[in-house]
């Protein structure tokens, strides 16, 4: 695991203690996109899939993973990064361990989140994320300056 | 806490064990209203309010927990009930212990979901859960008999 990952493992684990007892670990980053895993022991239902709410957990942390390390890149460490929104849509049960990913917003979006966040210290941001295969997660998120 | 409500806790508890970890309480249920309850400190952020999927988790437990007490009186046990798809708005942060509530849907939407449940064994409920305001949930549950 590179530094940035376990970084931002005991940052999530520290910050949302919960995310300790569901076991989730930061697998990799390579820049653009973020990869997090789920165990499903710690996160079963009685039909043995993984609860739709860690699921949804898993993705939302993606996502929010993915803004603070590329916020931290840009030099910012100012932002509050919040949850606006969301959209889930379950494709299958998930009968293992799973891993979620996030990727890059359309260049021109992050360009324009970036500058409007620097001007104004409040800006929202479109992302993605997924597990292949089992769910498609997309939200809205917003960062907002520290007062 | 009345026996359905005491029941349904210790079910999911047992079904899904994170929930235990996560202080989840069943508060009340009326035949038509279900209201399940989080504590802040289990499920808190690094900003002092609720984690964004742990609200998720309450709300879409909440229309999971209902449409079960609900098959039930309908006289139906053998139904598995999964989410398919959810939307979910988040208003305000929760600052403290939160409370979620799940009501019935339109009776005619009901009548239909029962009809098609029994004579194909799979039908899809669209339900809203919410915690005032905080967060709005709205998320199709689909329903399938055990083979």
């Amino acid at each position: 695991m590179t530094d940035t990952c376990a970084e931002l493992q005991r940052q999530l684990h520290h910050d949302i203690p919960l995310t300790q007892t569901m076991g989730l670990r930061v697998l990799a980053w390579d820049g653009v996109q973020l990869r997090l895993g789920l165990p499903l022991a710690a996160n079963g239902n009685h039909a043995g899939s993984m609860f739709g709410g860690s699921l949804y957990s898993l993705a939302v942390l993606c996502g929010w993973g993915w803004l603070l390390l590329k916020l931290r890149e840009a030099g910012i460490e100012d932002g509050q990064i919040v949850i606006q929104s969301a959209q889930c849509d379950y494709l299958q049960p998930v009968l293992a361990d799973a891993e979620a990913s996030c990727a890059a917003p359309a260049e021109a979006d992050w360009q324009r989140f970036l500058a409007l966040y620097r001007r104004r210290g409040l800006a929202r941001l479109h992302l993605c994320s997924e597990v292949p295969g089992a769910l498609r997660f997309a939200g809205d998120f917003v960062v907002q300056r520290r007062g």
